[in-house]
């Protein structure tokens, strides 16, 4: 879980990867001779930011965005968005301009038609266009990990588990995913092109909701805003059900992932989200129950062998 | 009709058109050889469920969407939307899960933020991810036809009533028309860079409005949420004004297609909507005049003859 | 500004580019000899109403849409929006249809939802999906310009200022940026696939805002709806900071571009939008301050010489 840890730690908000591949490249080479199998490694300015790990002959992929929703700053500290972060005020946010580190609180206010508009108290203006994420504060117990951005650091952390056992198959690591996304569309073509490759997971966390609950297993979603292609899902559903490990069905009506964007893509992905489910989505304190992570990391080594 | 009839009750939301896929694939095969012109068939794992049949030396494709909107069942038989379904509380809805067949009722509340919500009336628990349609109930008049899901498999009836006789030209039967889209974007690839088609026709279904009536003709939209090339729309104009076929402008500020799809994509596609008019949509009781779905085949006819 | 004021006359709202075109392709040709490289010319049909130039090796593209805001008549002298037009009743629209010249007011109503509704006040029944522009009304003082259709006209004629002396580079006028994009894909694809060039600037014009006013230079968006990447932005922005021409950052949380256009295209296209602010967006009286359509220039003949 310390590596867990540090994943939070690094301030990665869509747009600002450029953070998170450094590091990422920095585990990856430190730590890949001690894999099953040694990845082909695709990275570079055709990439932009992301990083393909390639194992022996793929079949499938999995997606785990390397972005977080997060914050930039506007006119006189005033905040904007990047992708839908849900923090009360109050809420820690930490960021770098050029005069130096940046340690603030969320304040939120209503405007006139009772919107909710959002800035940060600190001691000085901060710099136009300076990104802020949370501050990370990782909490663990013998049954949950706390902290911000378990969405989707957690989603990497289960990539790269995988990767050390992985025998043929591809991980990708993906950008902006949080905004709109923008990089799935050219790593699709580039895996279908390539590597004949049109089998999706998206290793991303959903949301504890009536249906999807703490403690009984990976969530493997039949729906969000998105539809998968039914034959696809119903062999993930068969193959999940003969392996014995923990899974809970969901099905949402709204939300989405790099799923969305490899269907909406011209080439013919199939794709399927699976994932742990979380408390307190987009907040700092993403709650994750370990045996749902455990039976996430199980699920994934399953299917990719078998897919 | 009968076949018209059959195609109504095939259950087959976005995301399921496997199902369709299939009774076409055999519709097809057997009916064929009395064509004028033998087609190639193009299908399989790289179209997902889709088809395409490419007749002689194509300049045209006929797109015609296989989907329904419909609904996926959620947690205790709560409903969620595929598309935009508009059925009333007490429509028939069928579907199977593995417990055997469903048919029930479909009941509308409003929660407490005066949101409709939607579930089914049936007497056990259906499994989660299940999906429903409307039960098909086929009525014919000397003048109309009504049933559900006019939109689209009269679309796609009228595109094999024009392969009977098409010599030159691509029939297209897409996916997801109904919920976001996705088929499309690789398929208009397939056909721009195996064929050098780019230029497209929408056979859909449209509404009946204040300017676009039961029995004046084929619709042919100038505009709706998209905005077709106006090059494009000034040849079809002028070769359905010398064609003689009734047919009725239509503008309208929302509404889409498979036509925004192919806008949307990496291909500089052209496309028109070209369908007969329909009242009640997206309910059980869509209802088209005979004399439009004449006119329709008739305009069909003509354009891929000429564009 | 005679040619300025020219551009704003020409009826090319979204989809009707093919007006903007032919006027463009006249210009070019008569004038690039002037031009201190001769630019490669592409356009097409497979380009429908677009133009390339490409002038030596280029690193880096700068797209500027043909495109404006605009109504498309429905039934009855009813108007509906192409993109979002912001005139006030009153305006001054103008078109043609097969009877003739249409000069005509807009008259706005609220229907029974509070919602504004459009319509045309003219002598006839206007056909169907005609379309219709603002009637321009060029204003110069020593300091500024003003008309309709400054966005992007000007946004234009920056792009030709710069094609005068650019020795690498790309220049690319697009369409339908004003209503859901769908030129930007395939341009992207075949300048990437075509020149490996994947850099893009968007010379569009920008708002007047708490942030970015008149007279303080060339705007250079830090982000809108869209997040470009932020290693892309550094290069820009250290640029502009040793350039010494006037510019001021922009961050707003609204609006997009062709840029959002190039994000999501299944290319790995960097962007960032450049360009002058104005007042009185998308009405008849839009205003820049000629200092900042200097600036703007001088920017983009910098940065296309270094980026």
């Amino acid at each position: 879980m310390e590596f867990l840890k540090k994943l939070t730690e690094i301030e990665a908000p869509s747009g600002s990867e450029y953070m998170m591949k450094e590091f990422l490249m920095n585990y990856i080479n430190e730590n890949k001779s001690g894999w099953k199998v040694q990845p082909e490694i695709i990275e570079g300015e055709d990439f932009q930011d992301n990083i393909i790990l390639v194992f022996g002959e793929p079949r499938t992929a999995i997606f785990a965005h390397m972005d977080s929703i997060g914050y930039t700053v506007g006119y006189e500290n005033n905040l904007i968005k990047i992708g839908g972060p849900g923090a009360k005020k109050g809420a820690l946010l930490v960021g770098e301009d050029s005069q130096g580190r940046i340690e603030g609180e969320l304040v939120t206010e209503e405007d006139d038609h009772q919107f909710l508009t959002y800035s940060l108290k600190f001691n000085r203006e901060v710099e136009r266009g300076t990104t802020l994420t949370y501050k990370s504060d990782f909490r663990e117990t013998d049954e949950f990990v706390q902290c911000c951005y378990m969405d989707n650091r957690l989603g990497m952390w289960v990539a790269l588990e995988v990767a050390k056992t992985l025998e043929n198959g591809i991980v990708v690591f993906s950008s902006w995913e949080e905004h709109g996304g923008g990089s799935v569309g050219y790593l699709g073509k580039f895996l279908y092109e390539g590597f004949d490759v049109k089998q999706a997971l998206i290793s991303d966390i959903t949301w504890v909701t009536k249906g999807v609950e703490h403690n009984k297993g990976v969530a493997i979603s039949l729906r969000d805003s998105g539809i998968p292609r039914r034959l696809y899902l119903n062999r993930i559903k068969e193959l999940a059900k003969e392996s014995g490990i923990p899974y809970q069905l969901e099905v949402e009506s709204a939300g989405g992932s790099d799923g969305n964007a490899l269907q909406r893509s011209p080439y013919p992905f199939d794709w399927c989200f699976i994932g742990a489910p979380e408390d307190n989505v987009h907040t700092p304190d993403e709650k994750v129950h370990k045996n749902d992570i455990k039976a996430m990391v199980d699920m994934y080594n399953y299917l990719m062998a078998r897919l």
